[in-house]
């Protein structure tokens, strides 16, 4: 449950505020007795909160299949069918580590601290969930577990087109079962970062720069493509097999991104709270579309041509950088995150290179440096954040993140392997690993 | 607010009549005092409103990746990336601008007349929608503005592969922010077409027809693609590079019509309403259906093989028939609408090409030709409505679409330009103008 | 209305029982009079059901997306137009065919017998759905309509690149409007099997295995491509177009699935129900992301690399493992249901290549071995159900589907004929039949 949750308890007086409070794995015992004063949530209130984190989660699922293409799309023919496997792959073991561990690391018993308990998670039984929590907590739970899936669908894209199946998914295993979930309890979980007053909507930080950081953890232990920085500090351009699957991808993230941040509002069952989902969808909207624009504006400008995938992760960029702060800013603040998020995009995306950091899609200026941005600027709008509590979480997430990562990178490599042989990644993943070409009749 | 929303004092007692009006950028006063025969709407009903808005706007902009799929796949790869960045410019665009001056121009102070008033969009506060309008007002923003991007994307498609990228972008920024707003104005604002009792339940003609004749403005100030028409009168066929995406642009587009159609009940706070709603639904599907099987007919009678392009295209006409009024068909009369659709698309298709109209993807037919169609044939099903006054509409929205656009194409044409060169569009647009090819390892 | 719809029954006392019988096509009269002891419903909670069928419609019809992705990235470039075009057809005709005589046959006066009545289906008037079914009655023909085309798309899959479009289409005519609907009055209609004490709370069976099994017969009657079984016993692999539209299909169908199973609780208006739908989301996504990694570890072990396409099959196997029984299942079960069905179609694969049945896309394996593998251990969680009375609803549903089907197929062989000439096959069905290449520049 992230904190903001416990506006539920403000926008409605719930029978017995004990019974809000994180419940799992352990007897809940009401503290506060009800009394005749307290109103009970309704019934109809506890079942739109409940449609919410459906709706939301299902949308948010939806990403999975986002990143795919979008991924799909700019790599190489020679490594599409491997990109759409991790993707499947990813998002299966973020389901189940998420169970496994995932949950109760995160929501369960933080109490201030740095992490929740172990175990996994159990749902009521069938017809038992009494709406105790504000919600059905087997929705709660769907609506977080696509969340952690997206902060590894982060990762696949950086590390593209030459790292192994198998330690990909090894690290997967780790950043969704404990890595996102312990990082995640900090905050959503109401650990020290939440006791601070430290503020993210909806993950520009908790998902998108964990995942970035990730990412750069791997791309650095990794290194580049063979061929794609030379001696003599050319890039040399590796384009994306299919813009239109890149296109498609974009698309998909944005729509998902209305469950992404409307669905953290986490209630709706109050005309106030479906005012705010609402007011969330449209700043979320304005923001991508502001950063497509100066996407357009910007690349036209420098390159005097309009790169389309510079466009696409512009819209990306806006998305991430609203996603600290979706409800609180006016529409001219949620053009202005956006925005500047897709200027971040153009300028960040050749100074990687010129550090020799490969990064195949783009993902760490997208979800890192965004990420940053994003959660950075929350004050701005939201007056009961401030910048330095910002960027202590900034910090700290960043550091945890990139030293975890680089930790479980490193053993990867010294244990199992990282990554693919040089004639292998000539020959392309898809024929090395996977043994199925994605476009068997066009080669 | 559409004309329907009125509808809602009607399935409800509200508190207060006067608050139920437009209360944009002015101070809303009751006019009506609450007595104490009146019942408020309950809060669960502004809810479900909301939310319908909410489903119904994430469904319809998902229709811009509809379009953008459908677009990719019906142009040749050359000027496959184009078309993509096109799509996500326009949608961007199309956000912005219906912030910046569509919502108020539509919606603010129309009164019967022909334009609303000028300004930005300006939510309520966080927290602060009481919901007094029926709904959360910025639900309904959100739900508006991707009906005005839908407008945007049916002229993207005719004009494809050799417009330019800017002047289709300035072309869009006219039109989104200032033409089919003040038109949307003259019936959904509440304007003189509205009074007159002209019916458009979700956009055959204010969405779709409009777009059309935007679309058919352009094409005929831009020319056809060179090659396109010989001096004998052949037609040379250049068949679009991927069915697939076609298909799945039509699927999209299928499925997010039920919110363009569904949502536009404007309300789902009555079991009467949600009913409603759900007849449109069925409704929808009957004529995207019959538009599909007719056209899988009348090809296979015409041409002996059943082109699945034109099948596409009769699926999309059978949606844009029914969509001036999907609700009060019974079943047969959903399936005789929308199969007519199907059969005018197999029959305007190779009718433009006589008239050296280039419309790349069919655009016109199917928005504009099943717009007027779909409009003119709502007293077949709906008593309150009569010929003549939805024939003075479709003729009203030609003439102001066609003139307006018309003229505005023609300065952009004399002042920027309009057309890349013959040699830029031998080359693709990819090339002249993105400088990111499409499917790179393909050529 | 399927028999959990009688739950609705208890979860709020009616108004009056006899209202929320089926009343299609007859005068329903109450035959209990409301008591000052009844509580009715309260308008909320219909909305809430009807919402839940409005939004597992759109999902499930998503489905049909996702299908015609799955099929064209699994078959040959010079098929995969026909492949679109199929889809779209069989879309199209369900709609009209489960209008025209499937709802009724399936719903209506079946009174634990085998089939329903005949005629058309009649929605309500605008406005005068009053919800005493207990949800609004066009919803719920637009919920099961959408499975009854889920059935044919399984079809379509498997005959791919020999059958010709009309045979198809005529049998999808049989299939949608007599085939599915009247084997489905046994369960969901209220039939024998339904007193029997049956149990398939989604579709294992009664959408996944008729599929599967109609497919099956087609298969057997319509002979294997040439080319792909030697005489040796060789088996000609035959590389599918497009992985990433495979792929693309795959997450459609999953996120299509929440809908499926999700609202297959046929209601929504309790916190409890609420629960209960959310709780078959997550086991639903988990049951699919067992499947998925179980075939990667099988594919890896068995063949050292990860076939994709069986990693694709592997979450639809799981999805179809887990559709008998979503709701019952912990997430223990959940997982080990989904991961057996992930490995039944690892190895059901070759064993259908091994007896020369050509199914291109796996759509046996997956839906109808699946498909009864759900069905059969359902009540391992389920302890209203049992072994014995689950086998006979197997082996009934079995022999009346394959019978039907081989007799529909049969026919259909003998009159118009089923299957195009060699040169048709080896030229490709996109040529021969529809006169549109899917990617015409690309050969």
């Amino acid at each position: 449950m992230k904190p903001q949750t416990l506006k539920l308890l403000g926008t409605a007086a719930l029978a017995s505020l004990a019974l809000a409070l994180p419940a799992f794995g352990q007897d809940a015992e009401p503290v506060v007795e009800a009394t005749e004063e307290v109103v009970a949530t309704p019934e109809w209130a506890l079942i739109f909160n409940t449609l919410l984190f459906l709706i939301g989660g299902f949308l948010v699922m939806w990403m999975a299949a986002g990143f795919a293409m979008l991924e799909a799309g700019l790599v190489r023919t020679k490594n599409v069918s491997m990109q759409c496997l991790k993707n499947i792959a990813l998002y299966s073991v973020a389901g189940i580590m998420f169970w496994f561990t995932g949950y109760s690391l995160m929501y369960s018993g933080v109490d201030g601290g740095f992490i929740g308990s172990f175990g996994p998670y159990n749902f009521p039984a069938p017809g038992a969930d009494t709406g105790e929590a504000g919600y059905s907590v087997a929705s709660d739970w769907f609506f977080q577990m696509v969340f952690c899936a997206t902060t590894a669908s982060i990762v696949s894209g950086t590390l593209a087109e030459r790292i192994k199946f198998w330690p990909f998914l090894a690290f997967t295993v780790i950043l969704t079962g404990f890595i996102y979930p312990i990082a995640g309890s900090w905050q959503w979980g109401g650990g020290w970062l939440a006791e601070m007053g430290f503020s993210d909507f909806a993950g520009s930080t908790l998902v998108h720069s964990v995942g970035g950081w990730a990412a750069l953890a791997g791309a650095l232990i990794l290194g580049a493509r063979h061929g794609k920085y030379g001696a003599d500090g050319t890039v040399m351009a590796m384009p994306g097999s299919s813009i239109p699957l890149a296109t498609l991808g974009m698309f998909i993230l944005w729509l998902g991104w209305f469950g992404f941040n409307g669905a953290s509002q986490l209630a709706m069952g109050t005309i106030a709270d479906a005012g705010d989902v609402s007011r969330i969808f449209a700043n979320t909207n304005m923001a991508a579309a502001a950063g497509a624009v100066v996407a357009v504006i910007a690349t036209q400008l420098i390159y005097k041509k309009i790169d389309v995938t510079m466009v696409i992760n512009g819209a990306l960029a806006g998305l991430v950088s609203i996603t600290a702060e979706p409800l609180a800013p006016s529409m001219p603040i949620a053009l202005l995150v956006g925005g500047i998020g897709g200027l971040i995009v153009v300028f960040t995306v050749p100074l990687l290179d010129r550090f020799k950091i490969d990064d195949v899609v783009g993902a760490i200026p997208v979800h890192l440096v965004c990420g940053i941005w994003g959660t950075l600027i929350v004050p701005l709008s939201n007056s009961g954040t401030n910048y330095v509590t910002q960027f202590i979480g900034v910090i700290s997430y960043g550091i945890f993140t990139l030293v975890v990562s680089a930790i479980v990178w490193f053993i990867i490599k010294v244990t199992i392997g990282m990554r693919v042989s040089e004639e292998e990644e000539a020959l392309g993943l898809d024929r090395s690993e996977v043994g199925v070409e994605a476009y068997p009749e066009f080669n």
